[in-house]
């Protein structure tokens, strides 16, 4: 008997990379969407998760506030899986790669623009901002080789490593930032959000919105 | 027979995630030191990896450009090791997060300090670097938290995640910004900074940085 895991996120942050991989994985989650940013509006969270940060996974006495390796550990948790690509197959080394590179090289930049050209435009460091957007264009460009080949990044197969690179492409869209994006990548995006799983979790996020909405939150 | 895998890098940056790691794993690597910044010092680099990043991890057929997937491959690809903790190990999900933290989390925010006061200081973008060094003391309070019961981060023993996070609190020592990291970081830091792998890690690219500067570039 082991508890359900219990994900605390923001509907349509980057823990719908977690969201998203219960839902490919099976696995069931506690879902609890709180109004964002939850460490001004939710101020009892930050005895949770101390950095304030979504998403969060609490699985037993394991505390998760990393969206990628909360996909990973989902979908590997219980034994191998075809969302993980494991040591000794063939594309174990491009699995890890780019399940690193997904928040690392190509969320975080994007992080920085919505920070000084979206939330703090006041601050006058809008140029900052600009400068990771060209930052994170640029960068695309591994993404974009490795597909020019593929439907999906690794193994011949959707893993875990479409969940957090798509979940990048799926943030430049939502925050203006699609203009650098290739075509390549924005057709690659669209078969991934045609997957079911991935409809569901984001219907998931959104009752989970609509709810907080209703209760005045 | 396979061939040996090829590490290009330069000293001193995140790619010591790489070299330290096959160092404590005992795999081999031929490593390449290339001047810094390679993609303005190394044009040709570009035709290796056209991220012109470092590091660069070549294995074959693989690819990588991510240092903490590189230091978690190179400890795992060939079969279980103490150094990764493996699903179903009580710390996996630990694992997993911080690993992903270490880049994702601890190191980007400096790369913009670095980038913004550093680099760049002539832009007047300074604000926007000195908002990223106290965003990543903000961000340090899991890693504390999680050290003050214990000598390592997982599994009672020296992983690739202390590998990962370890490098972020060495880089904030070398940039300038250890103002804002707790007193029981910098203790961790020194634990593993004392150790023979590390210290193999750092004389290795060393002498290919000494090497390089012998050659005048």
């Amino acid at each position: 008997m082991t508890a359900t895991p219990v994900l605390y996120t923001c509907a349509r942050s980057r823990g719908l990379r977690a969201t998203w991989a219960a839902e490919e994985a099976g696995v069931n989650i506690d879902l609890k969407v709180l109004p964002f940013p939850p460490r001004y509006l939710v101020p009892e969270y930050k005895e949770i998760n101390p950095l304030g940060t979504i998403p969060m996974l609490i699985d037993g006495e394991a505390r998760m506030t990393e969206s990628c390796a909360i996909a990973h550990y989902l979908a590997s948790k219980d034994g191998p899986s075809p969302l993980v690509v494991a040591p000794g197959e063939p594309d174990y080394a491009a699995y890890c790669d780019f399940t690193y590179h997904a928040d690392a090289t190509i969320t975080f930049p994007q992080t920085v623009f919505m920070r000084f050209v979206l939330f703090e435009k006041d601050k006058g460091l809008e140029e900052a901002g600009h400068a990771y957007a060209k930052w994170f264009w640029k960068r695309l460009v591994k993404l974009e080789q490795r597909l020019e080949t593929r439907e999906f990044l690794c193994a011949d197969r959707f893993t875990v490593a479409d969940i957090c690179c798509g979940y990048a492409l799926v943030l430049s869209e939502n925050v203006g930032l699609d203009e650098g994006v290739p075509d390549s990548l924005k057709v690659y995006r669209e078969r991934l959000k045609g997957r079911d799983a991935f409809k569901r979790a984001v219907a998931r996020e959104e009752a989970g919105l609509k709810a907080l909405e209703e209760a005045g939150r």
